[in-house]
């Protein structure tokens, strides 16, 4: 905490709008928020919600009870729900509910991170950076400084250690976290309650999403008791009350120089979208073959439109002109500083042109590299497995730190392989001939990438000989693969396996070149632009998202959607009825069927007091990560689950914007009237509220 | 009926979309809606629908039982409600019901209007312009002639003729009216619920508006009997289900060149949206000098934001460049189609050019007579009242036809000059001061116009002088000038006379000349467009809107509404409740207490069936003037009340787009279930379902 520092740095902010920031706990602006809502986050109050907070694989959770009782979004608990599901019990579809603790059911492999300690090593990383005599040789000087001193404190106390950089580099930390490997499902609604109007209304409000599922943390066979949890709230939340939330918000690109995030809105956004527009072209003539390619087209054009939805988003918010302009505006005081000072002009002078000239140079690499990407990526499954069997066992006899990222757990690895989701033929043809296609078209025939991979033949050719050729989508062939030697994948003719042999050193080349040229470059210089507003700005500022914990704070409040409507602060049960029946309800299939509910829903409707808070509406800064973050009022109380931001607040990956940024949770009040009338969960219900 | 006709130009429609089409009904495209629908207009269907229609001030109603029970809506007959209100029966708040016939209650003064009767007199008119030798002279000489034309079936048959000009000048009509006025209010719901989420949710949806009131019509002392009614449904209105409204949509600028459109685009609109905030400003300076001056001035801040979001959506749908496109290849159609061929040519080749140069020439005089205008309109009541009896006597000396259209109802203007609302000085001080200082920073201190308004004082000082020294804010007084002679009121040295004596002049001058140099030369080539239009395409078009009958045909329809969200087709009972909890309920003040509910819909709330639908969207193309249109089924049953459309559609006022425009109703069965449920009325139901 710099309190004294903070407060004489509020009229020296770097245009710091409303409730602007995602704040580590080291540096939480207490007075900022003392002064505008009169409570001031003290060292305990946020010791204490830091313990009470776990990061969830790409997520956050928080304990909510003396018992460890974990609570979590629906759509991050997922995939251990279906883990743990079976043909005969779906407990995505029917929802799961534990009535006693010995039918918590374990979920193998989920491991969830407590943080314990944190320690800035920055000034001993940046020195070893400063002798270098290359871009690349300082990013490189600093990695490694970095990881000998994590690999130095890995262990110690029991913890794990993670290299954290923040401040695009600006910043070195060793984060030391608690982990926890027995976690146990608890309780999960019905998916149609979890992701109610599913991708058709995600990024929107008024919402109606019940988007929580409840696990336990087990240490030796029982119920851990954490050191710190939240208890729901005693008193009502309302329009207008203070909320703060802690969490693990994923990614932002807010410190970028506007020359990047001009190359965002003019050229990779716009290319991305392009991409999803072709996929979505060619599952939808996919999806005219027969009634099951149908169904199967559906289910990918889904996922596809929500893909294009957020990334026009994010788009739109790029466009607009005021944005645009408060982000060269800051750049520009920045810029202004740096020149007015001439030992900061020679550390970080050429940096925004450094930054631009590489950008310039990048687009070809970058199309390269994005077309290879998603050959290899969960987008084509089938040459996902190809990719990781030919890759496991040279993964695997590296040591961690010079594994891929994606082979640093082998766990993870052998559940991606063993998957048991059956694929289907046709589709898994139409999706590479898409991916194929789209390689050819966009590099050329000629294109020594486009010689090796599609090997003479059109890209539909080469997707259905590939695919129908190869054993890859039968489980066992995986399982035996997995099992076997090195040699025995190498050697094996499957003719997707011959595909990965071809493509894993195209990707590896292709990315190593993309990280000489482009990343360490951009990366160098970001750290010379985040040491210049260091000494420009002080620590008056926070850091981009990084997946590490951060502080957020602001108000239940309203917003202008930008099209006629003033959103309402809350939604009720009522509105999740309104939602329903204004679709058709469960006679309807209009939209397929997004909005239907589950039958108890409908039996006990009566039940319910329909005036219960729902959702809701804060405007606290979030990004995807924070994902389950825990909203507390003042009193450090659970009052919701955050789940979701608007699609008109997206912009806020690069740019904020305080009238549309806006996040949205689920009300507490929800889960435990939930709990009550509709899980017969008392027993729950009086674990999170004492009553 | 043309349908051979139409059905041969299918193919040569001028690039009509999806439902568009705001329709005359001697002209509905049946085989289009049989074609796309399956269900055919046929001639019989809609002379029905024309005689169950009728023409409110401003508005559109329907004939809804054999008795002669009329919908509209609540915003349509709220001048009505108000005028049979009292201080001690406050039906506006309260909402009313007449329990039996001999309670509803007669509303002085509102006339109602059926169409019996329509004649295409285009030839005799057009013949009429087409010797003279200038643009002015040719719109004065059609104008002469429909005017006769006019006069001379004015009365036959106890009809009401009314000049009609269709297609700018395309086609002349005369259009008459059955004429009913004696006219009683029988139910009419609370404003808070006609009127739910007032300024906040104007335009927007999701949707909760019971916006609708029920009079009767009698002849001779008795209910009359219409020829044509509208049964309430038998049969529930389903999402993708057919719509088809009939009603008085407004005025609409689709016809407009493009270069006008451009205008409104570049200038009208956004000069208005500046003006309109700059009242802002002055309004909310104005709120901050007392805790009254606050009160008032919310009350105006919110009709202003209101101002200005129409206008800001309007202008958004301008500046979409699909639409502008749209447009453009539209004209571009049509100029080949005139050059190719010489006699088209020489009548219209010139127009688009024409059209053009005089707007190029407009600016100045449009800023002149905008701000004058503002001076003598509404927006300063107290100017107004002086203009209004300065003109009084000289108006009514003037035969119906030459007098100015604010003074041909005369029993209008005294109802405006008697308005019992008591005005506060202190506002209109400041609405005044804002104004004239408006005038003076657009025009500059030395404009002829500042000099004579002015007199030589600032903005604030001349407007103070003028309301404190007046005292046209009593009644009696103003009663007493309505009374006495012209003299009286010339000799009177009342500060805001004098100023209405040397504004009068000034307007009337302004608009003369704004008449003679840019309305009449684009009267002139508007016409001519027009007959190159119908040479082109036929009939196979749609008239712009001028209040008169129209039908417009749809379907249940959602939207995407371009930031998230996927609107629900319906909405419910349920969705009111959660609008009213979510802003907090009658306990919140939040937004100005927009979406409180009186106590009988807090306290019979249990009775309601709350899936039973309340408002719902449909993609008939409608505009300002529908509103009160009855929305019927193919069976010709009243499904609907129509009442607004939303924003994303606003555009649609000068260009139609088939992805946004969505009109708003409030749901019959919503209407059923309160005159059941809330309004204890089963009389009303028996009467407008049989049951």
């Amino acid at each position: 905490m710099r309190l004294p520092l903070l407060a004489l740095c509020l009229a020296c902010l770097p245009a710091l709008q409303a409730d602007e920031g995602m704040w580590t706990f080291d540096n939480v602006p207490a007075a900022r928020i003392k002064a505008k809502y009169g409570f001031e986050p003290t060292v305990p109050w946020l010791k204490r919600l830091q313990l009470a907070t776990l990061r969830f694989p790409g997520g956050t959770g928080s304990f909510v009870s003396a018992d460890g009782l974990v609570i979590t979004n629906h759509h991050v608990g997922r995939g251990g729900i279906a883990q743990v599901s079976s043909a005969q019990a779906d407990y995505i579809q029917d929802g799961f509910m534990a009535a006693t603790r010995e039918q918590e059911v374990k979920v193998p492999g989920l491991t969830l991170e407590m943080l314990v300690d944190t320690r800035n090593v920055t000034e001993a990383v940046l020195a070893a950076g400063r002798s270098a005599h290359s871009e690349a040789a300082a990013v490189k000087a600093r990695k490694d400084a970095h990881a000998k001193l994590v690999a130095e404190s890995q262990g110690k106390d029991g913890l794990v250690s993670q290299a954290v950089i923040l401040y695009q580099g600006g910043e070195y930390w060793i984060y030391r976290y608690r982990r926890f490997s027995d976690v146990r499902l608890v309780m999960a609604p019905e998916e149609k309650l979890a992701d109610f109007g599913h991708d058709a209304d995600n990024y929107s409000y008024p919402r109606y999403s019940l988007d929580f599922t409840l696990f336990r943390i087990y240490e030796n066979g029982q119920p851990y008791h954490p050191e710190a949890y939240l208890p729901f709230a005693s008193t009502p939340l309302k329009n207008g009350d203070v909320t703060l939330i802690s969490g693990h918000p994923g990614s932002t690109f807010r410190q970028w120089t506007v020359a990047q995030m001009k190359e965002a809105r003019d050229f990779t956004l716009p290319w991305s979208i392009r991409s999803v527009q072709r996929q979505e072209r060619a599952m939808a003539a996919y999806g005219r073959t027969s009634a099951e390619a149908h169904r199967l087209a559906t289910e990918e054009l889904k996922g596809l439109a929500n893909a294009r939805k957020r990334n026009i988003a994010r788009l739109k918010g790029l466009q607009s002109q005021a944005a645009m302009e408060k982000a060269e505006k800051a750049e520009a005081e920045l810029k202004t500083a740096v020149a007015k000072d001439p030992a900061l002009a020679k550390v970080a002078g050429e940096s925004w042109a450094r930054i631009e000239k590489v950008l310039e140079a990048d687009r070809r690499l970058y199309v390269e590299n994005s077309l290879l990407t998603t050959l290899g990526s969960s987008r084509q499954p089938l040459v996902g497995f190809a990719l990781d069997l030919v890759r496991f066992h040279g993964e695997r006899a590296l040591p961690l730190d010079r594994r891929l990222a994606s082979f640093r757990d082998e766990a993870a690895v052998r559940r991606r392989i063993e998957s048991p989701k059956p694929l289907d033929a046709g589709l898994e043809t139409a999706r590479l001939a898409s991916a194929l296609a789209e390689l050819q078209e966009e590099l050329g025939s000629h294109h020594a990438l486009v010689k090796a991979l599609l090997n003479g033949q059109s890209a539909e050719a080469r997707a259905q000989s590939l695919v129908e050729g190869s054993r890859l989508r039968d489980l066992a062939f995986r399982k035996a693969l997995l099992e076997g030697s090195a040699d025995s994948v190498n050697a094996n003719a499957d003719p997707l396996l011959a595909f990965a042999r071809t493509l894993d050193p195209l990707l590896r080349a292709n990315q190593a070149r993309m990280e000489r040229e482009v990343t360490d470059v951009v990366n160098e210089h970001a750290t010379r632009l985040a040491e210049a507003r260091f000494k420009v700005f002080g620590k008056a500022q926070y850091p981009d998202a990084t997946f590490t914990l951060r502080l957020s704070y602001g108000t239940v409040e309203t917003y202008d959607n930008g099209v006629g409507a003033k959103a309402q602060p809350f939604t009720t049960f009522a509105g999740l009825y309104d939602r329903h029946w204004g679709w058709g309800g469960n006679a309807s299939e209009a939209e397929g069927g997004q909005w239907k509910l589950p039958q108890r829903w409908l039996d006990r409707r009566d039940r319910l007091d329909l005036a219960t808070p729902f959702n809701f509406i804060y405007s606290c800064d979030t990004v995807g990560g924070n994902s389950g973050s825990p909203v507390v009022n003042p009193a450090g109380e659970f009052v919701g689950i955050n789940f979701d931001s608007v699609y008109e607040g997206q912009g806020g990956y690069y740019i904020y914007d305080a009238d549309t940024k806006r996040a949205v949770a689920a009300d507490a009040r929800a889960i435990l009237e939930t709990l009550r009338k509709i899980a017969d969960a008392p027993h729950l219900v009086k674990e999170l509220t004492g009553k």
